[in-house]
């Protein structure tokens, strides 16, 4: 089969290192020839809104999936004429709009912080009456990494808030005062077939993911997480790996947003899983049985963020493996990951302080 | 770091795919386009002799390593004036032809079987009458997957055994009767690190490897096997990947063959061990610290032969890893394998007979 990729980052590089092993062929579509997946499998260089992109990356394969949200939803609804499109357009949709995604976390009966619309700086007024101090505004599209939002502790944020995000729509939600962040990454097939890894426990820190990790063992949260995820990949007849990103406030999980794709919080699953989150996704768009979501052991994903660390220092700690996206360091950027596998939970928190005092400052 | 594998067989593709996590860049040199390293990176094509192809992979690489024993020496003495080749060129000299082989196990006190050239049938028959009957004929070199040998049991059998093979420089051994075939694949970076992966079960049918069980677990042969290995591997200050298959006889280990890399009988390491041959082969020739070979549970290997299986009939067996070479399907030819992981040696063994019954007759 040739799956085409919508985004040749190092997710669509993942993907396609997953799916080899099943004899499949790749081809990308990004704006650049340098990005991670560029380097394993043929690309397509274009916008992501380019028509021709778009059919050039039609005419090379038989079924398309992406890696990343920001894909416009024009250009997937083009291919989607003509090609299979997994995951389906809708879920893009939905989760590109933080009003849609709240929205429908309400509607399925997730629960999830209160949250106005906000268009206008008297809206925006109005819901922090509402809502109440602390709040945080974001933008109601393109948001990621922590990019695009606003805490606001007092009322004097308002209107700098306002200023600096208000040239878009927004969203203002309730500040969840949360215990701790958790991920469901979940995946269900063409035949409706459904699986979940664990929950995992993420760390963040300037709004891009640090650390998970995995499996973050609490039968009861697991139990309320695979309902939630099972009623919206229902309520998108979904096929692939879904995430859905929560806090534990008071003990109770909190979603905080979705992304209808294989996920940072699930890299771990490459050596800490039977069965990894992107083998799990081929399998899902492809139709054939799910893999095992059994965790092996007790792992550890931690981000290379910006720059890697030293890797021969790094390689010497024991089940430790290795991820180098083959990306050009810049601050901020993701540029790799390493994963820590280990018998029991306290030798592999030992691994993360160690891998932890190798990483760059 | 830009590597060059002369072969681009299966050994390569998964070469290269344990290699792309390090953003390390791969070129294979092979007489064909189609071959399965072919589908995930540039390949050179040309004859493993013409020294015009062999110049072309060098000045497109860094370090240069081989998948498969029959590159012809001069070939790799050629390219090894300009660049680092790894395993070592006399590694794969003696191994491609099996008297220097037997020859260098005495030397080392590997324990083998009793043989003697043979170059006229003269000396076969001369040869007969000092190792006895049965014993085998077998070609000095090009043997492989069963090929170029002739078992003799009754003096009737040395004319025709002779006229069959004779015009090529041949070895007689003695005939091993077994209990069992175990290989062990061990590793040795350039810096020296030494590491050993279990010793493991191996079923041969007509000469080739069908099923391999991992770990074999016998303190006793294993401890005995790593000595042998690390004779070897010292002896020609070896780095990367190293195969020795032993027969148990009588409770001992017998060395049959080695080879001088990546091995068929360690592709279970892909997911029965911390890390696989393939990272590991990479890491010592890139003078890296070795990944851990501890296995993870009970694995078993199914090689898939001149036809694939019923792909999601056995997608379905639970912790079931599928390899399709992206080969094409002919009698006798390896075109894909797939691993079993278990938490126990009995539900591997349910496991196989799972797969072995679906495998085409």
């Amino acid at each position: 089969m040739k799956i085409g990729i919508i985004g040749a980052g190092q997710l669509g590089r993942m993907l396609a290192l997953a799916g080899y092993p099943f004899a499949q062929q790749f081809t990308f579509l990004d704006t650049g020839t340098d990005s991670p997946g560029g380097q394993i499998a043929p690309i397509i260089t274009g916008a992501f809104d380019d028509p021709q992109s778009l059919e050039r990356l039609a005419a090379a394969v038989d079924l398309v999936t992406y890696e990343f949200e920001n894909v416009p939803v024009e250009a997937l609804q083009q291919i989607a004429r003509t090609h299979t499109v997994h995951p389906p357009v809708e879920a893009l949709r939905v989760s590109q709009d933080r009003l849609l995604e709240k929205r429908l976390f309400e509607q399925l009966r997730i629960p999830t912080s209160p949250f106005r619309a906000v268009d206008t700086l008297e809206s925006l007024r109005a819901a922090v009456r509402e809502l109440g101090l602390p709040c945080v505004l974001k933008t109601r599209r393109l948001g990621y990494d922590g990019k695009g939002q606003r805490v606001l502790r007092k009322p004097g944020d308002i209107l700098p808030a306002w200023t600096a995000l208000g040239s878009v729509p927004l969203i203002l939600e309730a500040f969840v005062d949360f215990e701790r962040e958790v991920s469901l990454v979940g995946v269900r097939s063409t035949r409706g077939e459904v699986r979940a890894y664990p929950i995992v426990a993420n760390t963040h820190r300037d709004g891009i993911l640090r650390v998970t990790l995995a499996p973050h063992r609490h039968p009861a949260l697991q139990r309320v997480a695979e309902q939630h995820m099972k009623r919206a990949m229902k309520h998108f007849d979904y096929a692939g790996v879904l995430t859905i990103e929560f806090f534990v406030q008071r003990g109770r999980l909190v979603a905080n947003e979705m992304a209808p794709r294989v996920h940072n919080s699930g890299h771990w699953t490459i050596e800490g899983a039977a069965t990894s989150q992107f083998e799990n996704h081929l399998r899902a768009i492809l139709g054939l049985p799910l893999g095992d979501t059994t965790p092996i052991g007790h792992s550890a994903m931690v981000n290379f963020i910006g720059r890697m660390p030293p890797r021969d220092d790094l390689l010497g700690v024991r089940g430790l493996h290795w991820h180098d996206y083959g990306k050009e360091p810049r601050p901020g950027r993701k540029i790799g990951h390493c994963t820590v596998v280990a018998g029991s939970a306290v030798e592999r928190d030992r691994l993360v302080r160690k891998v932890l005092r190798r990483l760059p400052r």
